[in-house]
């Protein structure tokens, strides 16, 4: 049988049946007219029950199987080769970046021949998708794991960590970590604790545009990552994507105050409260914000996190008992997503009480993203102050929560984590260095 | 015992040792040294446990009483008078505009020689607090809670969606809700559906700052609503804001578009996937969007609400237990607030499947707030399809909690409820009427 890669269950049966290869010209009779194409592999994260064919016209046709009567072989195409042409060896002095892939949209290659997509692992393979990159350094491409964003855990941010640490040990200059945007913003916060005071550039980078398509910002985020992460006078964790909808710019967000305000757009990511870090263009790095910390110094990662950590997000009528189903289910912390500056209603605000008693911790930010939490304005705050609710200021509910986990992962006690959570770590709620944005 | 109006408990018993009364000029001992100044009355909403001194220099100062030694009146004040001018008889022919009041910052109005704050209940004291308002609509003021809007419940929405129902019929040309900014959105999103086809405008509206600030945007905003209620030649639900920090325009966006994307700015709201309906500046309507319903038609208001419905909000290592703890509370129908473009992990989509079992509802939305869920691209998307999990498209997470509830409210069936969810009832997804932003 011929080769099917990324096809799976009644596509391949489909498919077998025709005798079809990848590279093959195909006619296919579907319920609606005649399809001829190449047969391209398919994207490895896409739906299962269809066959994409590239058209004379360069565009690929996604064909539902369900819709599908027949399919003959036209033509035998050649399988297509992945075999790139190797990058030439990088000069000397170039700086050492490992790209580390994790999965997701980003770490994938185009084929320009058929248009398909595969993991890009090998250097031969990430120099013909960003033949660039070589010039600007010696990347060391390694995949740690291969799995869509949102089944991203704690357990991977620690061994990313332990990763990253023992890069910073062997002499490397950046480390680049290639994810699924969904929850790229959770683990950018989770290494930013985890990482505190790391003495190289990490940054954390997707797509949103698959690199099947003409659109896709791949290329350009992984150039700009690779760039700032060798060559960046700074050093900590930012999340690397799209400045604008156009492919000319990269912007550098803080690890622990960036979030993903839009479902598909390739700027999806934004800065909430601070300034960007950095922006990059082509010809190297167009703005440094202030206050960033500069590379070296010494580095004591606390790589665990503790799961038991819950967030709910409050609105009307909220029931109660969710409060204490997160107890039952083993939280020991609580972040609240309140209205406002962080309020919930009467009923909550008991169930938030009877969370506390017990050494439990509950910890209130907004939902409204932008702005600080103030429980000092009106009376629904006061008592919840009261209630032993801990305001957390302008810190994002997402920081928050990964915060916890990392405080609770890394302390001696309950005291000693709540203790770790409303300290400022590494920038993740306003003070000096970091100006609020207006 | 003289008038202590607004404070409460120790406070008052501070206030009466001394026998001082709202208006007096007190000479009070603290920690720290002496304050002169005279009492003002304090803002229903706020904190217990502190006296309000106006100082000579005109400024207020809240002293906690934890601090306090004694207290002495230098000087009986007048008791202040909060009988303002009658406003003009309004003259025939102006629009008739019902100003509901709910509670929360905006309805309040401010005495200037004490600095204090009332609700702003009267014709008389709406009069003083917006001179304007009588040139341009015959405003019929009415208070109809006067609660903190995260205490607002569906009962809320409820009695205001049968009161409209009744201005409406008795010929009002517009209605003004005042309404504390907290649940705003949520209590827009709620009437746009109970009153969907109301044949005038119905606009909520609050303020950010409280009428004791001279930057409070309580004036300009009810200035607004009340134009537009009563002369603008659309009709529907919306929210009226300040459009910039500047105090000259206001926003209205639409009822189920909306949301509070600031804890403290006066431009604190914005419209999500949608240009603004209208804007106002203070000659008028500056900008009204196409689209907008004209005033008139039938009505036939559908006002129940059914709480059987909970929000959760997905995030790395969320506890499953925490869908089933919803279902135990009772809820019909589950929002997920998913990743990117609307996805959960492994674990919690298993819980999901379980809930759908046995006729209840899931429903996808975004935490990324801007842009449109797609379960059609990733194959995490295809397998929550398969666990019959409905995509809603564009809609904000909080107005597709307030939509089920009110479907599962006038429906006779979980079958019917969930063909009103997926239906559009009232622009709350993107439509050929509503072009999306880009």
């Amino acid at each position: 049988m011929g080769d099917l890669s990324g096809y799976r269950e009644d596509a391949v049966r489909f498919l077998n049946q025709a005798g079809a290869s990848i590279g093959d010209v195909l006619e296919v009779q579907t319920d609606w007219g005649t399809v001829t194409g190449t047969l391209v592999p398919r994207y490895a994260y896409g739906v299962g029950d269809y066959i994409v064919l590239k058209l004379k016209s360069g565009y690929n046709v996604g064909l539902s199987l369900s819709g599908l009567k027949s399919a003959k072989v036209k033509e035998k195409g050649e399988k297509p080769s992945f075999t790139a042409p190797l990058p030439p060896k990088p000069a000397k002095g170039l700086p050492r970046v490992l790209i580390l892939g994790t999965g997701g949209t980003i770490a994938s290659r185009i084929d320009y021949k058929t248009g398909a997509v595969h993991p890009a692992v090998s250097s031969a393979e990430l120099h013909s998708l960003v033949p660039e990159l070589s010039e600007i350094a010696r990347v060391e491409p390694e995949i740690m794991f291969d799995i869509l964003s949102e089944n991203i855990t704690p357990k991977h941010w620690t061994k990313l960590a332990q990763r990253v640490k023992k890069a910073v040990d062997d002499g490397v200059d950046g480390v680049v970590i290639t994810h699924g945007t969904d929850t790229l913003g959770y683990t950018a916060a989770a290494l930013s604790f985890a990482l505190a005071g790391v003495p190289i550039p990490v940054i954390l980078v997707g797509a949103q545009r698959s690199s099947d398509r003409p659109s896709s910002d791949a290329p350009l985020n992984l150039l700009a990552s690779t760039y700032v992460a060798g060559r960046a006078e700074f050093s900590g964790v930012y999340v690397a994507m799209h400045l604008g909808e156009d492919d000319d710019k990269v912007v550098f967000h803080r690890g622990n105050r960036v979030r993903k305000n839009h479902t598909s757009r390739r700027d999806a990511f934004v800065s909430v409260g601070v300034p960007f870090a950095a922006v990059w263009g082509r010809s190297g790095l167009e703005f440094v914000g202030e206050g960033l910390p500069k590379r070296g110094g010494p580095f004591k990662p606390r790589v665990r996190f503790d799961e038991g950590v819950a967030l709910l997000k409050f609105y009307p009528s909220m029931a109660g008992s969710l409060v204490a189903a997160a107890k039952k289910g083993g939280a020991k912390a609580l972040i609240v997503e309140g209205t406002g500056l962080g309020h919930v209603d009467k009923e909550v605000m008991q169930e938030l009480r009877a969370f506390v008693k017990g050494g439990r911790l509950v910890f209130m930010t907004s939902q409204c993203i932008e702005g600080r939490v103030d429980l000092n304005v009106y009376a629904t705050g006061r008592d919840l102050l009261e209630a032993g609710v801990i305001p957390l200021e302008d810190m994002l509910s997402e920081t928050a929560l990964v915060k916890a986990m990392w405080a609770l992962g890394n302390s001696t006690s309950i005291d000693k984590a709540k203790e770790l959570i409303i300290s400022d770590i590494t920038g993740e709620t306003t003070t000096r260095t970091f100006p609020e944005k207006k």
